[in-house]
């Protein structure tokens, strides 16, 4: 007898024949006698609908109080079908909104961050025997307002439940089988992982990676709840998400790209003390996000800077700059939005000195040019020209798994 | 300065034009120094697509708990819309749900009864000076699960708003602009009342003038809530609904029909006391309302009854009896559903025994047979063939009003 919480994304519970597959899984855990707690997104295409329908009445926004009391009604939707769908199949369930599950966020309406869980209605529906289905994202203020977590927040809540209801584990269905050396979709030689770890998954994520959120893992990571990524359409073992996971073969566990990506360059800034600093000073005002950076002195003792930000950030971030150019003389600033980081991700790496070499041979090889580099103890990026990202990725990929 | 509670339907915001058409006549009350509380239903037919997909689900019928979740989302949806709309136009709103503006109820999912509201939230938004939406139909038990208040609950929550925050008055917006004599679109010669009382509109929403949903009516009787029922599309007076009116010319206030009916005889029941009890307690046992009844005695000293229900219940009443049939002797039962009750209401015809005469009269011309007939103080209603319904309603209305 244990407690097992799952987590069910939109496209798993599309329509009622979905549905019902959905509820035929968790039902099947729950007949082997465990408590099962599911959260689960809202249905399909709800969420961009809904939206839609907001920007038919505002086309530059509406309040994000009002648009998470709209988007609420997407995951209130899905709860109540699969609830329905369980009752048919003749087992004990009850459905419960993010507030009724006790989710209590701060107000930071849109992008809310969980706070506590108050699990006592939680605990006394369990007691009661019953399958929970709890609406994913949701929250709710002290001010008794409806928030959502923002992107990816069903795997947030489902994460927070497990670690406060002390779960076995957390079983995260998507519509692929676990996670991947790389893009399966790409890469014909990708395979299945059995098992990685927090900081691997965190990388891989991070640079591209769609098959978990962030900020799910980090908590994951944080409470030590061990996650299976696993399918919603067929019956097999995932992959395990955990601390600690057996040395395997292969020096290094995955290779992702990410095309969101552009590089700024700040040319001719003069030779200062503290003037990076600045530079980045004025990003962290705007609230602006960096990821790899690149300083070369030139042979006029003037230096340049190049870093990547989020595509959707980059005219922001030169605005950013071009306001502090009173305190920051440079020559010019520009632009590249036609870049791709592609990265490896393994534990083993820091104590084979030969990863980088082998991925930088694999790329030359290949005649891709790199722009910049940036390593960390468990991956290597490297920043080259978008229109190679899926050939880098498979050539790198074909080094090390073949 | 006021506080003036409007009421809108399903088809009111049926989409983006006419949310922003609403907003407008919501916003113009606030403008000229008003407090204003808006109650609002699902949009057009979102009620019914999530009833469609609940019976894709179980075509047998989900049960009560779940489909009030379900149901609670497409209220949810148009409050946030409105306030969406208000907020584009400058004016300062807050989007409440049924169980953010107090509304207790019981636990009877699907019909459930309002308990009280706890006002301190609206009262708090109206000090802060913001136009509050409410979701109609919906509240919260007291272990709190969603509710809702059955059909017409919209109604329901926005006179249970005026009664309980002493609201100046209730405006009910529908898609006609006030009670009519008759319905406007079968009867050429259908007047727009001013005035009518609480009974009188009573009487006609129980007899099928679909204008006012009947608990509402009692509601705003039991707390003398002054009800205005007016156009959501022109912009012009409706009818006043309170509790005295001053006398018209006229005798009668409407004439209605109600073809939902159906009448059932059972046939050759032994005259003894206590016969009428022992058939009507079985109905009763299993909730059968019983509208008008008919007892006839025979030459053979036998009893016939005859009773009308809801047409849906027909089948139910007569299984019912047939179970008590042990205690309750009768030679055959029948059931005739193609009847309609035709009612004409007026506070004035008590003090007019002319009235019964003018429309036995007018029906009499027309060749219509009456097949049972029943008084009230303020009305009285004939059961006739269905299929002559619309001419009955027609022959009376041009009797007492041309």
């Amino acid at each position: 007898m244990a407690l097992i919480v799952k987590k069910f994304g939109g496209s798993s519970v599309a329509n009622a024949e979905r549905v019902f597959n959905v509820a035929n899984i968790i039902t099947k855990d729950y007949a082997k006698g465990n408590d099962v707690i599911v959260v689960v997104s809202a249905q399909g295409d709800t969420t961009d609908d809904l939206i839609e329908k907001a920007k038919e009445i505002n086309p530059n926004g509406c309040s994000k109080r009002e648009m998470d009391v709209l988007l609420n009604a997407g995951e209130q939707i899905s709860i109540a079908l699969l609830a329905m769908a369980i009752e048919k199949l003749g087992y004990p369930v009850i459905s419960l909104l993010g507030w009724q599950a006790g989710f209590n966020t701060d107000s930071h309406h849109g992008i809310a961050r969980i706070k506590n869980i108050n699990t006592e209605r939680m605990k006394a529906e369990l007691d009661k025997k019953k399958i929970i289905i709890v609406a994913g994202f949701q929250g709710i203020s002290k001010y008794d307002n409806l928030t959502t977590l923002g992107r990816g927040g069903s795997d947030t809540s489902a994460v927070a439940i497990a670690a406060t209801m002390n779960a076995q584990k957390c079983q995260i269905y998507t519509d692929v089988d676990g996670v991947y050396t790389a893009d399966p979709r790409k890469v014909k030689s990708a395979q299945k992982l059995d098992e990685i770890t927090y900081d691997e998954m965190l990388e891989l994520a991070t640079l591209g990676a769609q098959v978990l959120n962030n900020r799910s893992v980090e908590m994951a990571k944080k409470h030590n709840v061990e996650l299976e990524v696993l399918s919603s359409l067929e019956e097999k073992p995932g992959t395990i998400v955990k601390e600690k996971v057996k040395m395997e073969k292969t020096l290094i566990r995955g290779v992702a790209k990410d095309t969101d990506v552009a590089a700024i360059s700040v040319i001719g800034l003069n030779n200062n003390p503290g003037i990076a600093f600045k530079l980045f000073n004025a990003l962290a005002q705007k609230n602006i996000s960096i990821d790899m950076i690149l300083q070369s002195v030139g042979r006029d003792g003037t230096k340049d800077i190049t870093f990547t930000v989020n595509r959707p950030f980059a005219n922001e971030a030169i605005e950013a700059i071009k306001l502090f150019s009173d305190n920051l003389e440079f020559s010019d600033i520009k632009c590249d939005s036609d870049v791709a980081k592609v990265s490896i991700v393994g534990a083993g790496m820091e104590s084979h000195p030969g990863v980088a070499a082998k991925m930088f041979e694999a790329l030359f090889d290949s005649n891709i040019n790199l722009r910049m580099i940036s390593t960390s103890e468990i991956k290597i990026s490297v920043l080259i020209d978008e229109n190679y990202a899926d050939k880098a990725v498979t050539a790198i990929h074909d080094a090390f798994f073949n």
